[in-house]
């Protein structure tokens, strides 16, 4: 199934980089954590960055039930981002110079997630999605917790990947030119894993965190994938 | 000076996180190298993810000249946001599960560079940003590459910034609580540099390169800070 319907996902420049299938995107949304929820507020466009999660046709998010974000994003159209950047290319010329990245942009409208189980259930989606099996160990979630937390619901409507990979790509007149050339690959990696100072006596760490180590990329951590390689 | 002057930055909640003073918002911002920026097209919000650079009030990115993105943001008011995410806390609730984070969100409109020295020297600095002395040594734009290029300057007409650093931060009742909690800490790093593999004979790999590792942390290298420490 492809995900492009209109103009509004449709990629207009550099199409060979653009994708509209969903294996393609929700692979990619499925290896990151952080989104830019883009929407409008009072005529003002408004970005701001909230951790994710997919199932089937959607991205959740949860946030404070009386924010400024959780009521705009569920009262008008919304664009959601998520960005891997993979490194930069510097090529023989400025102009070919480039970012290496995966990046989704999904068009949708959001709507609440009401009915307090159904609530509860997605919360423990996220957590099990930070930590595997983390919903089910920690302290139980309070009505008084669950009736502030807004659990939003953004059904994809339409969506485009655009991925520059690969290395140098100079125009042929210019790989002549005696200047160095090449690529710097990034990730985001997880740096460390820390106990709080607090914990009960005899508490372990997750198995799941004692088999990381610094340096372990974050992506393959989110995908179970990888881990220690 | 602050940069907060309306509503549209006042950060509703969390106040406590809030920060609106110059050398907090530019310093982040000149950590970052993603910029997540959001416009809207006939009524829809989009967010568009470029690299960025900034000088005194201003952002800069360029892009192609007739393409949407550049066409849209110099067209009504636009949001940048800049997030770093510095890593995942595991409290002893679902609730008081957070994200380490620094984020700016600024509000402010663009202009293009119209005069080409004006572009060819804002060029050289983003170029200079990748690489220490890269504008120099590059071969030079084409009156044809600067044509085609567009300049975007972005003023800054408020922002603020939020931090979530530190640790866990459970409720006081649930510290005896038997689960593990702790801090998953994530970086931007450099995997690798490679050099084309089309290099001219005995072109060498700039020291500014040479002198980092795996693992080094991007935002140090922006920065020049404590690489190889």
């Amino acid at each position: 199934m492809t995900l492009q319907k209109t103009d509004l996902s449709r990629l207009r420049r550099r199409n060979p980089r653009g994708r509209y299938d969903e294996e393609t995107i929700y692979g990619l949304l499925d290896a990151g954590l952080l989104a830019h929820v883009g929407y409008v507020d009072d005529g003002n466009p408004i970005v701001t960055p909230t951790a994710y999660w997919r199932e089937g046709e959607s991205l959740y998010w949860h946030g404070a039930k009386e924010g400024r974000f959780i009521n705009a994003v569920t009262h008008g159209p919304v664009c959601v981002t998520v960005t891997h950047f993979d490194g930069l290319v510097f090529a023989r010329s400025g102009f070919h110079h480039s970012a290496l990245h995966r990046t989704v942009m999904a068009f949708g409208t959001c709507s609440l997630v009401e009915e307090d189980s159904a609530k509860v259930q997605a919360l423990d989606t996220f957590l099990n999605r930070l930590l595997p099996e983390r919903a089910s160990v920690v302290r139980p979630i309070t009505p008084q917790e669950l009736n502030a937390t807004a659990v939003v619901r953004f059904h994809i409507e339409e969506a485009s990947a655009k991925i520059r990979e690969g290395g140098v790509q100079d125009a042929e007149r210019d790989y002549g030119f005696p200047v160095w050339a090449g690529v710097m690959k990034t990730s985001f990696t997880i740096q460390e894993v820390t106990d709080d100072d607090r914990l009960v006596k005899g508490v372990a760490r997750p198995t799941d965190l004692t088999g990381i180590s610094n340096g372990t990329i974050l992506e393959n951590y989110l995908t179970r994938r990888q881990i220690n390689v």
